[in-house]
């Protein structure tokens, strides 16, 4: 194949899409598709997909494949590629994706968790690439995380480290998904967020918000929120306050218990942009022990389009 | 000298006093001594009475010495052997405790903060001896932590991981001394603990704890809350289940994040026995994530008298 530069393969798979793109040792995706996952057609027919699509845009774009990544929803057995009960993929208990798929394709591949694979696509390609230990925190539908301890992502004892979504910051707080009480999810999290709004939006009838949404509170969202913020509404801006006091709490237990002090901060919400970021990091600088706080920072991810993609992608130039 | 069996040298530095005593590879401590501290002398004084009495114990017993292993507050320095601010220990900075000592005594100087001491004692000689991963929780005055995984002590990014007692479980409860809110030390740390019990106390006045006390509320102790419990006494039960309850909820965070599910729990307050360790665990099992609720053990501590000795010795016989 012409040129010495070295691509990788990254697919990222998702309960709807399975999105695979080639990508560059820099982070560039110079060609990428997307299919429908079917995920409830079962593991074979999704595996299939992978393969055929991989296939594919391995043989349309003639450039040197140095190996494969994959980022995929449930707990990756360490060192392995074993991908065991992928939420929202049905029937799958435990599959050696990674052994399966390199037979097939004649290439190395790793497999990581998707929230893993995202802190390790900020460090390799993003806003961690200067940090040798930071904790990602992805601000979407729920709350996920990723842990990067000196430039290693950080598996915990059996593998499904980095839930942080549910560190509880009110043990008597609201019931989450998961069962438990008060974790940091349902205050934050987007499904939780929501609904908090358009509970509360009734006692601010003067809001910004109400005019934005034209009367249809069902559809408020993040970007509508951000709007109303800028546009100076007071309830808005509280809500992005809140949002990163009680993120700060939950990262602070995150850094006391860690000794870390870099939180790279990226989803949907982090849109909210300096008025959340203020607010988070304000708040840890308050809360955390004294030897952590002077080194406290909590800054943007950087990789956004494509960023599952990016993050699988990058599996393949990190040092395992 | 006599015998082939190696043996250690432990030494417990505390505020208060040094401890010292030879330790053999089953933990078993054949003899000790202890000294006072006095810390207020400064780093100089201190250490030269530990080498005075590490000389002397050594000179005593006649037995092969492998290495000496510390235990100290601190921030101690990966495999440096630098501790830095201990404290009540005024002017320290930051010293080489193990250069100093080893160039001194001519042996390996092993050094690790107390909190990891402990835990690694736990899984050299005590509780954690048939566990890979797990949490050391100390429960006396505050609350401090120490984490195992892979038989490894977990130092995160900077040394100071595991500060287990600043986890919050209520990001708007009472203030902490470390400058925080609703960390769990502030629930079940000792100095927190009989505050809460003297003020409600007077809500229970039919409570067994009156007649223990004698009417000296000001003496109330873990000891006095553990003999009303075990006769029966609701208001005594229901503080040590809501100690269970708010810890198990505090280790719940650490579980999700860490994915630990084996807690081996020591110090004074660990004496309330069963009824806690029931409260703490089936806490867990409520609230932790569903993948490691099968998992999850609350135990009690093995090491109870001179823990800190055997903590100290047990980083000669651990590999690092």
């Amino acid at each position: 194949m012409p040129g010495t530069e070295k691509f990788a393969i990254g697919i990222d798979l998702g309960g709807t899409n399975i999105k695979t793109g080639v990508v560059s040792s820099a982070g560039k995706i110079i060609d990428q598709t997307s299919v429908k996952s079917n995920a409830e057609l079962g593991p074979k027919h999704v595996i299939n997909q992978i393969i055929t699509t991989a296939k594919t845009i391995i043989r349309k774009n003639k450039v040197n494949i140095k190996a494969i990544g994959i980022g995929t929803p449930g707990v990756v057995t360490v060192g392995k590629g074993t991908v065991e009960n992928p939420p929202n993929f049905p029937g799958w208990k435990k599959i050696n994706i990674a052994k399966i798929l390199s037979d097939k394709l004649k290439l190395n591949v790793y497999v990581e968790n998707d929230a893993n694979a995202a802190a390790i696509g900020e460090m390799i390609f993003g806003a961690g690439k200067k940090y040798d230990s930071f904790v990602m925190v992805t601000l979407g539908t729920g709350v996920g995380g990723g842990i990067i301890i000196n430039r290693k992502i950080f598996h915990g004892a059996f593998g499904a480290a980095g839930e942080l979504g549910h560190v509880t910051i009110d043990y008597k707080g609201s019931k989450c998904n998961c069962g438990s009480y008060g974790c940091i999810e349902t205050y934050v999290g987007n499904r939780y967020l929501k609904a908090r709004i358009r509970e509360e939006l009734s006692e601010h009838k003067d809001s910004i918000i109400w005019q934005l949404l034209d009367n249809h509170t069902d559809e408020v969202s993040p970007r509508i929120i951000q709007q109303a913020s800028e546009q100076g509404d007071p309830f808005a801006q509280q809500v992005i306050k809140d949002m990163g006091i009680q993120l700060g709490a939950a990262l602070t237990s995150v850094s006391n218990l860690l000794d870390i002090s870099t939180f790279v901060i990226g989803g949907g919400v982090a849109g909210f942009g300096k008025p959340l970021f203020n607010s988070i990091s304000e708040t840890i600088k308050k809360r955390v022990l004294t030897s952590i706080k002077p080194r406290v920072k909590v800054i943007p991810a950087k990789l956004k389009n494509n960023a599952g993609i990016k993050g699988a992608s990058s599996l393949v130039f990190y040092k395992h």
